[in-house]
């Protein structure tokens, strides 16, 4: 059996045991690799990331950080072909899958680097103008953004191994703070592959990046109020994450980005048939099926106006049934098996909980077996749409996340006014969706709701031909949402550096002020 | 007996029973109100300040809302000779000390007024410029800022029961969010008032500004992700007010300012008798005794070059010897008693805890007697300075606050890396102040130390004639700072609309995208 190693103060640490957590081939139910941090000396690992990541970074100017990621995008898209296949065997997702999450990973890291590039030969960044704070120019004030003196430490989902390191990674590395990341363990080998490529590329210097391949044990007991820790994942976990008590007492900053019950909504103008019609079939069909529907920004809430109802449950199930679940290494399959035992058993119990106000469209609610895989073996589990049955409450729909290729369709009035508040009654998401064009309708739903998700995907006519889908996390864009969707911010171009940044006003003469922050 | 009501729902609440809380003159320990939130329907509160304030804030432009905070500005200004009275009677600061507080209150509502003037006729707040997405200006995004559709509830010190609740309202109802305030309970007869003056000038709509006298009861349990929690105070109630668990399970924004051990640092270039060193013995005495150094902002440890100390010590102790402390209706005093009998004991309490590792070198660690009160009475403590011995661990004095006027000598070597480091260890302050010509001094200890300071205020022989001293938290300059401070951020300008917005990207035609985030 292979065992994951996490590297750490500038070495591989081989774990000392199996602890009995392993990864397998969601496919084949076939171990490939144990997972275990057992021995690993966690306080002197932040520490030293801390000392000497940190003391490196901060030395460097936001171009050289830049370079670092550029180095790191380059070492990881040198192995990208044993990355995939390493992705389709232990997360289960087809290839095209699997390059959302690579191409993703290396694509955001080339993004951040170029961005530390166009920052240039500096240390710091400013934060609005300057300004007179007294009756003349001699007090004067201006804002500036300092990296924190301590170490990010960045606890994964298990979705996207390479993405969800990289994304964080980036952005607290080129704002000056060495990262120690921790994947889900159960797809950690893909995790382990990249942080593998950059080491043996050695373009960071040491301490800039660990890996914890396993538990994280008592790091957090290290963590002062000048580190960070970022964690995407399931509530519950954020919710520890969140209460522990020596983060609360010591004002650790904690960014969390939690599944949310994201809406895709269409609005009463879109004729059945037309362009716009037939975006929304194509787009929300991607939303529920991607990575088998394990995506942050999966669209779980699918809101129709009723008159619409039958023509799209058509078109619908005519779009999904081109979807061929099974083993990602047959050609023939577009839609892999859920990532583990564990996760296939909350979807087929979460689909049940949903039937008990909700009538299957699509899928059989069990398991199935997957193509070019052995009978009874394999997490598989077909795509799945409900729809709210008349007269049932609609509370479980928008309470209930079911992390699988599963979404339920809403009826509405075709009021903006409606629509909005049933996108509020999801408590918070990353994304919504709104197809219309109308644009008075889709404002007047913005105006009522615009504060209860963290992106507004607007699609239109005039917008298909470059329509992404409202699933994809840009690094132009902010990631993150309110309430259910964890309250955090990731991503959005340099707003993505605020997190791992202190925001300090300083106040003195305007030469002194302005040559500090100018690095001048 | 005066009963402090509660204004909710759009009316006065008058307590059903005294719950022996009561607020007391410091000066001679009597009675003047009790104060009691017993009966309050909190939920109901809740409901009402969601739905009504909220609805009639979000129609308002930034414009009309900036008129709302003139408006309370001029009301509460309106009773300024009564509210200062009310301020030396129950918070026994002095006239000069209560205008501090006063005049904070109303500049900042002023201040953050004129903002909403500046922002105009708009609803929303922009984040940046917009940009391409995609391969052309097709698909555009762009970032803006939404008021969350919740309640702000405020939490305020006992310190600046004007100002305190005054600074977070202003932010609040500028960024379209409705208020409740809730004051320490021993002070907040003068809230009680300027609310009165608020009420009675019929400016805000109903359900805009709700005010809570006693306890807040079980009003965290009905908060949602969209509500905000702002607390100014101590670590400890920070903490238990982080640790609800409702608050932990929604999201829901939580801004903490909490007290800190500011550092006010002499940089070795600046010679005894200079300018620039009376500038230094006059700030740090103001911070140490102003409000009788029950200030976040009071400076707690004074940082000082080895071969300066006897110089330095002789200046402050002449520079404290013209302060008379006493009741502030006496006209020869200028220092007032603590707050209450509790602050008191606190004092003196941590004056002798510091003793065990510094020797009194102004004070006498003990009670006094004030001027103008009778013997035996009033919680009066004067001005005391403490220098830590040689040979003895610092960690106390880095560790400990008083929240009085108490503060401690912290002989250093000269170097600005000591500096940093002594900094440091106070583990993160709202305010640290440097005095220094060397610009290269200070700008070393800056990049050694500066994210572990929410400010810097940069003291040179420049600035001098516009100097304000370090513990004025003027609107334009962030107030907060990391870790033991808390981790939050307030005022700087329009980024204290930060807390009460939303941060949202959106994506779409530039058209849609554009006219409504500009509201066009």
């Amino acid at each position: 059996m292979k065992f994951l190693r996490s590297h750490l103060m500038g070495k591989w640490i081989e774990p000392g045991e199996d602890s009995g957590v392993h990864v397998i081939d969601p496919s084949t139910e076939e171990p490939l690799a144990a997972v275990s941090s057992a021995g690993v000396d966690f306080k002197a690992a932040v520490e030293y990331a801390q000392l000497e990541g940190g003391r490196a970074l901060r030395e460097m100017t936001f171009a050289e950080r830049g370079e670092l990621l550029i180095g790191m995008s380059r070492a990881i898209h040198s192995k990208r072909n044993e990355l995939l296949e390493l992705s389709m065997r232990s997360c289960g997702s087809t290839r095209k899958d699997s390059k959302f999450d690579i191409d993703g990973a290396t694509g955001t890291l080339y993004h951040y680097g170029a961005l530390g590039k166009e920052l240039g030969e500096t240390h710091r960044l400013v934060d609005g103008e300057g300004e007179p704070l007294g009756r003349s120019a001699i007090y004067w004030g201006r804002h500036g953004r300092i990296a924190r003196d301590g170490v990010a430490v960045h606890i994964n989902a298990f979705n996207f191994p390479a993405w969800g390191f990289a994304e964080k990674a980036a952005a607290a590395i080129l704002a000056g703070m060495p990262v120690i990341t921790k994947p889900a363990s159960s797809t950690s080998i893909v995790t382990e592959s990249c942080i593998e490529a950059v080491v043996d590329s050695a373009v960071l210097p040491d301490g800039v990046l660990g890996l914890i391949c396993g538990s994280i044990g008592d790091l957090f007991d290290h963590l002062t109020g000048q580190d960070v820790v970022a964690f995407t994942g399931s509530a519950a976990t954020a919710f520890r994450i969140r209460s522990n008590e020596n983060l609360l007492r010591q004002s650790t900053p904690i960014n969390i980005e939690a599944d949310s019950l994201n809406a895709a909504i269409l609005a009463p103008d879109v004729e059945p048939g037309s362009e716009l019609w037939r975006l929304f079939v194509r787009e929300v069909t991607r939303e529920v099926t991607q990575k088998s529907g394990q995506k942050c920004t999966a669209v779980r809430r699918i809101m129709v106006p009723h008159d619409r109802i039958s023509d799209l449950q058509q078109d619908l199930c005519e779009e999904l049934a081109t979807r061929v679940v099974g083993n990602p290494f047959d050609e023939s399959v577009n839609v892999g098996p859920l990532a583990t035992a564990d996760q296939l058993s909350s979807v087929l119990e979460g689909t049940a909980s949903l039937r008990e106000v909700a009538d299957l469209v699509a899928g059989s609610g069990e398991r199935v077996d997957g193509i070019g895989a052995e009978p009874g073996k394999g997490y598989f589990f077909a795509p799945t749409l409900l729809q709210l049955r008349d007269g049932d409450s609609d509370d479980l729909i928008h309470d209930l996340e079911v992390f699988g290729p599963v979404s339920t369709i809403c009826p509405f009035d075709g009021e903006a006014a409606t629509a909005a508040c049933l996108n509020s009654k999801g408590k918070g998401t990353l994304v919504t969706s709104v197809y219309s064009d109308q644009e008075q309708w889709t404002f007047d739903l913005l105006r009522r709701c615009g504060a209860w998700s963290g992106r507004f995907y607007l699609a239109s006519e005039k917008m298909i031909s470059q329509a992404p889908g409202s699933g994809v996390a840009l690094p132009q864009s902010l990631h993150g949402g309110p309430g259910r969707a964890g309250g955090g911010e990731e991503l959005g171009g340099i707003r993505a550096l605020d997190l791992y940044t202190q925001r300090v006003a300083f106040q003195g003469t305007r030469r002194a002020v302005e040559s500090f922050l100018t690095d001048r």
